[in-house]
């Protein structure tokens, strides 16, 4: 658990995507984005108030939060003067980057000395248990995906958004890095030991309100022969209630696999049913979420129309309408 | 790479069934066991020389394996005295206790200062890489449960062993630690990396020639909700041209999990083969093998009989009869 709010480090960004992870901070959660800290040269702009240490400090920030990443993830020199001023002014640190704060022998001192915490998101803090299968009370969705990176963790956000502004109760459930720094909590799944990857996801959502939903990130595609294993365990750790689809349609082969076809949705669907019966015999998909950000804005609407008509269930792309639909199938069920 | 052959320590064994580690080696690579070292009170009997260290060493052993396990899976004190005095001589120690060897300063520190070799095959010890799903060379088998424990690295090593006998290249590739302690080398997949896994069984079953097959030991079950990612990951990884469907009949619910029943075989067969056909458009199911030890001999005709019927495929139990139908039907594809 990362103490919230957040002072966003975007350090010498060289460009604004390589601050994706604190803009998806600063869209999801502006209630943890205290301020953003740019140095010299740093090309990345949140719109967040430019904050030194002592005034994000005074203004209650608690965690300064590595959102940016440069070339090969590794914690530039240039940095660690921050950082370590950062930890002696009373902040925690917090990182997803390959090259781990406490592989940093600096860091790791000034952070004992000073009794703070560092956490690195990819890196499992958690014994989790075996999972035991058993039927938790209250209700999960999880969102599937023809490929890998299609917008699951943007499905889930936007769905956990919109229902919360209805008056649902629920709660997004992070199962990668940048969810878990958005949330300041969850499962780096692709960094958890085999056996217990299920237990994790039964950990992450546990019994809850009957009508209270877990939102939960998805990882990878049961297509994708990397990292399916990964998949399965989260839909049958998350025993779904419900399913979202994801794809991106103008993919021309799976990421990373050249030899690998997308599949279709038709496809997904009849894949993933029969496995998520298994966890939860009452499970239903109850919407597609389609990635539209390389078509046009007449054709996505037909893309998803068509859509719509072949899977007989509502198709929408949360980023460029919202995800209002799939938050009322969810109601509906 | 554990180096061959062992010294087969059985230490104060209560039973014959906690040197079942050993029972495997011994039954199916006979040639890796030198001999067993007993202490006193050891209830367990492989049949094969009692030894001490230095007549274990002068027979060209290299290894003292552990192949006991007692309550707990602990390192027991009383067995100390002996695992020094193995490294003393000039041994390496292998174990597949959840008490690693390498937790236990004294064995350390005596290895260290022998220059001996500590292998805990829980562990992983390989770097593994990100699966690229790109077609291999050879040709690969799995065994695939529907459900834990029925019977899936038996099947293997008997199919290996009939494969051999009929002159077919073809090599059993352990992924448990039983199965690594047997052959001296595997992938302990359940303690992998979840990102890897699939990576770890690519690494496994590399390229080979065009008319040798890889027998690669199953795990859990697409069923299993605690290990469903695990098996997905080998079926994934291990590209299957021909799959074995393993079953055990008398079970009333899966492993662990109470709640859950046991698929049947068309259960089983419906499932993996769309989840197969993703890494390997031409995966056949091959045959069943049928662990039919809580049936007497004229109701295990009779039920692999109508099994064979039903699936349309040979259904042998490899223990009672061979694995011999299940290889003529590998050298027939």
């Amino acid at each position: 658990m990362i103490k919230t709010p957040y002072l966003l480090f975007l350090g010498d960004a060289p460009d604004q995507l390589a601050a994706k992870v604190a803009q998806g901070i600063k869209d999801w959660r502006p209630e943890n984005a205290v301020g953003q800290f740019r140095m010299e040269g740093c090309k990345a702009d949140l719109g967040l108030t430019d904050m030194t240490l002592e005034e994000a400090k005074a203004a209650g920030a608690k965690t300064l939060v590595v959102g940016v990443a440069n070339r090969g993830g590794i914690i530039s020199p240039a940095w660690k003067k921050v950082l370590v001023a950062a930890l002696e002014e009373g902040f925690d640190l917090a990182s997803g980057l390959h090259n781990l704060l406490r592989e940093e022998a600096d860091l790791v001192a000034v952070a004992e000395a000073c009794g703070r915490e560092l956490h690195d998101v990819r890196v499992p803090e958690v014994d989790y248990p075996i999972a035991n299968g058993k039927k938790r009370t209250g209700k999960r969705v999880l969102a599937v995906g023809t490929d890998c990176s299609v917008g699951k963790m943007y499905t889930a956000l936007a769905l956990d958004e919109a229902m919360r502004r209805k008056g649902m109760k629920s709660t997004f459930r992070a199962t990668g890095q940048t969810g878990i720094l958005i949330t300041g909590n969850g499962v780096p799944l692709d960094a958890v030991v085999a056996d217990f990857m299920a237990g994790a996801v039964e950990w992450l959502t546990p019994d809850n309100d009957a009508d209270h939903w877990d939102i939960i990130e998805g990882q990878g595609s049961l297509f994708h022969v990397s990292y399916s294993g990964v998949t399965l365990a989260l839909i049958h750790g998350g025993q779904a209630d419900a399913l979202v689809l994801c794809h991106e349609p103008t993919r021309t082969h799976l990421r990373g696999l050249p030899e690998y076809s997308v599949p279709t949705l038709q496809q997904l669907r009849d894949m993933v049913l029969p496995l998520a019966q298994v966890a939860n015999a009452d499970v239903k998909i109850v919407g597609i979420s389609v990635n539209t950000q390389h078509m046009g804005e007449a054709e996505a609407e037909a893309y998803l129309a068509a859509v719509e008509a072949e899977m007989g269930l509502p198709a929408v792309d949360p980023y460029r309408h919202s995800a209002d639909r799939l938050a009322d199938a969810l109601a509906a069920l």
